[in-house]
């Protein structure tokens, strides 16, 4: 994919036997980010990584982005600056180049729309997954919704897990190395990013596939809680909290092998299995199955 | 350009031999459009123009859109599946599919970003532009703020040409089939829309060409002026008037005889030439030339 010079609009010319991956995400001030609770780099870097995730999720390699961005007269400079910084610095460090985009001054309040454009041979799908199929998780699930809620008690993050949480929660690391390894050797079934929980996503996957899920509780990789919170509360955390961008990929059994226990630093857990009966179950650690009921995310309004 | 299947993202595959385009615009509640004067049949529809204009300037094809609609709580349904009606019946009109976008609620008013994916071969740029190649605009310049300054004044537009000016500011229609003809058959040496107004857009393509140019004055093509304004005025508008998404565009001397009066029902005029001093000068009906100052066009808040 390269890039062509365009002025009233972006030039971009795709490889031959690629395909473009377009994608457009909102990030919106009172939904999307509080500016009391998310410094300016944050929003940037979290804006552009909303659009990446999927370019990962679809097994893309990211290579441009446009940013439309709207301010109201309040906005400062300096938010401006560091806002611009932490988008950069993410996208430099992917190999993104910004291409284009529009800004405007407005009565309310910032939102910024972010389109990522990737592309790939044979992009990954979500409906690819089938009985028998394992399902993998990276990283571990929750970690953005605890750092959410050490944010809003005003806690900086002392021990090394509460920073962990925080950054995680600013700072999400989007999968494209990840997405991109699943697809080049043709090691997933599917593939979903995590973003709305993994009760959520979960759900999503099997019904664009048309399968069931089993899922054991054990094997969820779980944020530490700090404060000695209990397993129960980190469960359901990593089930029902948004934002992780981790990956959620289904691998056939012949493939399994061809799995890493870690990817170039991220971990890769096995949790379950696909099913025929188009049910999705979670097995606890006593033992008894139970219905994984998607618990969607909501951003900040239920929080 | 073909569309790929996506889940996570859209995936497109574009022709060999053609590069994409890709161009994103904001339409901003209080900016770009006032809800007690703009029907939301024609937000929908002058969000999509906005976008497909960009595309028409560089003789692009239109193929697909991604909308991303941040709405307020307050937003009708009623409202909203207005704004789409108008949003689509344009895209079915030029052939373009919507194959993705965002949505979000958010604390403030409207705002829409609509990201626009055409395909061309051999883009028209605004840089190509050479001393002694002929101007030429389409349409008739300054309908559209006539239109607006109508709407502001609660004139319903009874006479056609009130009419004409309400029709083309409330659903402006984007010059792609020209836009096209004037890139396939390499006639355009250089080509903007006008969305700022002739004297900015026509500051913008000489600075890129490195050129300046000599337009005059009784060849500009106006909007009759309903109510008997005087053609000073009229004139003005056409200048300074944003909001046109009409074509301006050189041909070099030579290529001249291949530019038709009228392209499918759009009138074309020869309004002056490109010359080697880097000026931008209006020469008069009473044949004195004066430096044409770029009077850029600020939405609402000029107005």
């Amino acid at each position: 994919m390269k890039l062509g010079i365009g002025d009233d609009a972006a030039l971009v010319e795709v490889a031959r036997g690629h395909q473009a991956i377009l994608t457009t995400d909102l990030s919106i001030e009172g939904v999307h980010f509080l500016p009391r609770l998310h410094p300016p780099r944050a929003v940037g870097h979290r804006a552009l990584a909303r659009a990446l995730s999927d370019i990962a999720a679809m097994g893309g390699t990211p290579r441009f982005a446009l940013v439309s961005l709207a301010i109201s007269r309040r906005t400062s400079q300096a938010w401006l600056k560091n806002f611009y910084a932490g988008l950069l610095s993410l996208a430099a460090r992917l190999g993104v180049t910004l291409i284009g985009g529009d800004t405007a001054v407005v009565p309310g309040g910032i939102s910024v729309d972010v389109v990522g454009v990737g592309e790939v041979r044979k992009a990954l799908r979500r409906s690819g997954a089938r009985p028998g199929d394992q399902i993998f998780v990276s990283g571990k699930l929750g970690l953005s919704a605890l750092g959410l809620r050490l944010l809003r008690s005003g806690r900086v993050g002392k021990t090394a897990s509460e920073k962990e949480a925080l950054f995680a929660h600013l700072y999400p690391q989007p999968r494209c190395a990840l997405g991109r390894y699943l697809s080049e050797r043709r090691l997933a079934s599917a593939c979903i990013d995590l973003s709305d929980g993994l009760s959520t996503d979960l759900a999503h996957l099997c019904a664009a596939s048309g399968v069931g899920a089993r899922i054991r509780a054990g094997r969820i990789p779980l944020a530490d809680t700090p404060g000695g919170s209990r397993r129960m509360d980190s469960l359901q955390t990593a089930l029902s909290g948004g934002e992780d961008y981790e990956l959620l990929f289904t691998v056939p059994r012949g493939k399994v092998a061809g799995i890493p226990r870690r990817h170039r630093g991220v971990t890769l857990h096995r949790i379950g299995e696909i099913t025929r009966t188009q049910k999705v179950v979670l097995l606890q650690t006593n033992g008894r199955a139970i219905p994984l009921v998607p618990a969607g995310h909501d951003h900040f309004r239920k929080i």
